[in-house]
C-alpha cells in the first residue's frame, strides 16, 4: 500500500466492536489507533461489564472469519444445538433451533473473545492499543480530540485531519455518540424496559461435571418472566433471571427469595444450591435493559459509530455482538465498493444499515415474549412444526425468522419480509380454507331448505 | 401562608411556560426564583426565536384566566374561526373550527404574550426575576445549580435544600432534561421530521389593511408540502413555508424561486410582493423541526421538566404552548390535590402527564398531513361533515378530534379515545350496510338459480 492511500483509523473504545473494527482497518494496512477507557482486562480477572456469555452465530462468525479467528472461538465456544425448556413440575421439552441443517449457535465467554480480539490486534505493527485513555473531548467537524489519561494530569490531544477516520464504538452510552447529538437532524430514542436482569451460576457438580446437559440454550419460561443458563467452559452455567424490577423488589428476605424459587424454579434450586443462591442475589442488585436507534451513524467523512453505539439492544435474540461484528463486515465491504473514500462509505454505512439496525432492536424486544411466554405455548409450537416442515421441503425459500437471523447473512429487514410473507401464505390458506368451508356449508343448507 | 409551608420554586427558563409556571407559584405564595438566559425581551425588539405567532385555544386560555390574563390576549390576539384553503387556481373554500358552537383561535404574538407574562410576574414580590443567567450545571440530587451571568466571571451557586423544586423550562434543548437523561431508566426519544419551515411576511396593503380575510387561518396544502398564514395586529401576515429539506435545496436563485411561487402559490405572490419574497427568503434558512417525548418527567421530590423540555411537538396542531400552559394548571391542580408535597406530586404529575404528551405529540405530527393534503380531499369533507352533523346532534357524545383537542379540557388520550369510538361505529354502520345488501342480493341469487 502507498503512503497516499494508508489513511489513519481512530477507534474510541475497545470491546468486542472497537476491536474486531481494528482488526479489519488494521488488516486493510491503515494506521489504526484504538483507545481503551479501561486497563488491559489480560491483566485483570475482572470482566468487561455486562453479562458474562455471549451467543455466537452465523453474522458474529463472519466478521471472526475475516480476521483469522473463528476455528479459535469455535473450539473454545459450546455449541447450543437447541432450546431446553424448563416446566415448573420439572419436565424438559427440547426445541431445536435448525432441524433441518442441524447448526448450532456457541456460547463462548465475553472475555475470551475479547482478549483473543486484543492479542490478535497486537501482530499488526501498523496498530497501536491505548489502555487507559479516556475521551473527554470529540470535535465531530474538525475531528480533533481529547483524552485523559489514567494517571497524567496532562489532556492528551489528537488533531483531526482530511485522511482520518473516527470510530465510536464506545458501547450504549457512546460519549462519541453525545457529541453526534448534539448535530442538527439527528433521530435519537433510548428506551428501558421496565425488567432488570441479574446473574447467578450453577457451579461444576463435585466430580467436575456439567449438572445440566449441556449443547443446549436451558430456558425457565413462566410468562411474564424467565430464567435462562448458558454453558460455561469450566463447566459451571451463567444464571441469568430477567424479571419486572418490582418483583425484584419484592424478594426482600431470603425466605422469600426461596419461597419463590422453590414454587417458580424448583429443579434449579439443587442446582445453584440454596446458599449460594442466597448469597448472590443478595449481594448484586438487579441491572436495567436499554434498547438504543439513532439516526444517521456518521458525521461527514470524519466519524461514524458501530456495535451497541449506534444500536443497543436488550439482549433476547442473542444478536447485540453478532449485529455489531456484521457492523464491520458491512463497512469492510463498503470500504472495498467504494475505494476506501470515507466521503462515500460513511453515508453509505447509514443508509444500508439504519434499516437493518432498526429491526433487530424491535426483533430482540420482541423474541423476551416468545422466550418467556410463547415457548410454552401450543399454537406456537404447532407452528414452529410447520415451519421446520416447510422449511426442510424448501430449504431456500422458506426459511423461519429465527433460521433467517441466526443462521443466515440476510439483512435484518429481508428476514422480517421473509416472515411477513410466510404469515401472509399461512392465512390465505386458512381464510380460503374456511370459504372453501363455508361455500359448502352454504350449498348443503341450501338444498335442504329448498329440498 | 405560615413560613413553614412556604416554599421555594427556582424556575429554568423564562420563556412562555416558565414565566406561566412562576405567576402560579407566585399566587399560591411560594418563594419563587426565575432564571432567564437572555435578557428582558421588553427592552429589545428581538423575539424569543422560534416562530412568531401562536394559535391560542382552550387549554392555553385556561392557564391564562388563572392568573388573570386571559381577558388581556383575547382581546389582543385575532380570532381565527376556520381554515380558509387557498387551491392553486385561486379558489377559496372555508372549512369551519366549530360548525356548532362557533368557537374560534386566537392568532397571538409570542412576543407580546411572554412580556404580558413577565410583567405580570413582576407584580408579585415574592418572586425574583434573574435574566442574563444560563444554567450551567444541575445536580438533580441535591438540588446544587449553578449559573452563569453575562458580564460576569463568577459563576453563581444556587444550593439545593429539601423544600426547593426545580422546574426546567428551558425548552427542546432543555439542559435540566440533559441532566435528568443521565439518570438510571430515563426513556428518551428525539425525531426530527424531513421537512424545515421558513417564515416569510404578507404586509398590510398600502391603506393600511389586511390584504387577506382576517378571522381565518389561511391554508395552501399541496400534498407533500403547504404554506400557511396567521393574522398579525399590524395588519400583516406572517406566512410559514413548511416544506422538504431537498426541496427547499432546489429553489437555489431568484427565478427558480419565482417560477416555483408563481405555479404553486399564484395567489399569494402579489400579497407577499415578488421583491420582498426573494430578498426574505434568500436572506435565511429553512429552520428544522423537531418532536421529543420522555419519561419520566421528574426526579424524586427536586426536578420537574415542563412544556417543550418535557414534550416538544411538530406545531401541526397548534397545541405546542396550549399543552404547556396546560402541564401548568395540571400542576397547579396537583399541588392542591396533594397538599403541596412535592414528593408526591412530582411522581404523579408523570402518571397523569405522560400518555397524553406523547399523545398530543403524535396528534401533532399526523395534522401535517391532515392539513398538508387531507384537506383537499372529499373523503375527508365528507367525514368532517358527517362529524359536524352529529356533533350538532350530540354535542356531549359525538366532539369530533379537533373539537375535543382544541375546545375541550378533556386530557388528549381522551380526545383520542373518543375519536377511536366514533370510526368503529362510522365502520360497523358500513360493514352492516354492506352486510345486509350482500344478504340481500345471495337471497336474489338464490331465488333466480333456484327459481
Amino acid at each position: 500500500m502507498s503512503a497516499e492511500s494508508q489513511k489513519r483509523v481512530v477507534i474510541v473504545g475497545g470491546g468486542l466492536v472497537g476491536s474486531m473494527a481494528a482488526c479489519m482497518f488494521a488488516r486493510k494496512q491503515h494506521k489504526v489507533d484504538l483507545y481503551e477507557a479501561r486497563g488491559d482486562m489480560r491483566k485483570s480477572n475482572m470482566s468487561a461489564g455486562k453479562s458474562i456469555n455471549l451467543a455466537l452465530s452465523v453474522r458474529g462468525r463472519e466478521a471472526l472469519r475475516r480476521i483469522g479467528l473463528e476455528e479459535k472461538l469455535l473450539s473454545h465456544g459450546i455449541p447450543m444445538r437447541a432450546r431446553m425448556i424448563h416446566t415448573v413440575d420439572g419436565k424438559l421439552n427440547e426445541i431445536l433451533y435448525d432441524p433441518v441443517h442441524n447448526q448450532c449457535i456457541y456460547s463462548v465467554s465475553r472475555k475470551f473473545l475479547n482478549e483473543a480480539l486484543i492479542t490478535e490486534l497486537e501482530q499488526y505493527p501498523n496498530c497501536n492499543i491505548h489502555f487507559h485513555h479516556k475521551m473527554t473531548k470529540l470535535d465531530v467537524d474538525t475531528g480533533d480530540l481529547t483524552f485523559s489519561k489514567q494517571g497524567h494530569e496532562a489532556l492528551i490531544e489528537v488533531k483531526g485531519n482530511q485522511q482520518q477516520l473516527i470510530i465510536g464504538a464506545d458501547g450504549a452510552h457512546s460519549g462519541v455518540r453525545k457529541c453526534l447529538m448534539s448535530q442538527p437532524l439527528f433521530d435519537f430514542s433510548q428506551t428501558y424496559i421496565e425488567h432488570g436482569y441479574m446473574e447467578l451460576c450453577i457451579p461444576p457438580s463435585d466430580d467436575g461435571n456439567y449438572q445440566m446437559e449441556p449443547n443446549f440454550l436451558h430456558i425457565w419460561p413462566r410468562g411474564t418472566f424467565m430464567m435462562i443458563a448458558l454453558p460455561n467452559q469450566d463447566r459451571s452455567w451463567t444464571v441469568t433471571l430477567f424479571m419486572p424490577f418490582e418483583n425484584f423488589a419484592q424478594l426482600k428476605t431470603p425466605d422469600i427469595l426461596l419461597d419463590f424459587f422453590n414454587s417458580t424454579f424448583p429443579d434449579a434450586v439443587p442446582l445453584i444450591g440454596a446458599d449460594r443462591l442466597v448469597a448472590d442475589f443478595f449481594s448484586r442488585k438487579a441491572s436495567s435493559l436499554i434498547s438504543i436507534k439513532c439516526r444517521p451513524y456518521h458525521k461527514n467523512n470524519k466519524v461514524l459509530i458501530l456495535g451497541d453505539a449506534a444500536h443497543a439492544m436488550v439482549p433476547f435474540y442473542g444478536q447485540g455482538m453478532n449485529a455489531g461484528f456484521e457492523d464491520c463486515c458491512v463497512l469492510d465491504d463498503l470500504m472495498d465498493e467504494l475505494e476506501e473514500d470515507f466521503a462515500r462509505v460513511l453515508p453509505k454505512f447509514t443508509e444500508v444499515r439504519h434499516e437493518d439496525a432498526q429491526m433487530i432492536c424491535d426483533l430482540a424486544m420482541y423474541n423476551y415474549i416468545e422466550m418467556r411466554d410463547l415457548v410454552t405455548k401450543s399454537s406456537f409450537l404447532w407452528r414452529k412444526r410447520l415451519d421446520s416442515f416447510l422449511f426442510s421441503i424448501f430449504p431456500n425459500f422458506w426459511v423461519p425468522l429465527y433460521n433467517a437471523v441466526t443462521f443466515s447473512r440476510f439483512p435484518y429487514r429481508v428476514c422480517v419480509q421473509h416472515k411477513e410473507f410466510q404469515d401472509k401464505i399461512i392465512s390465505s390458506i386458512i381464510t380460503g380454507g374456511c370459504a372453501v368451508f363455508g361455500l359448502i356449508l352454504l350449498y348443503l343448507i341450501g338444498l335442504i331448505i329448498l329440498g
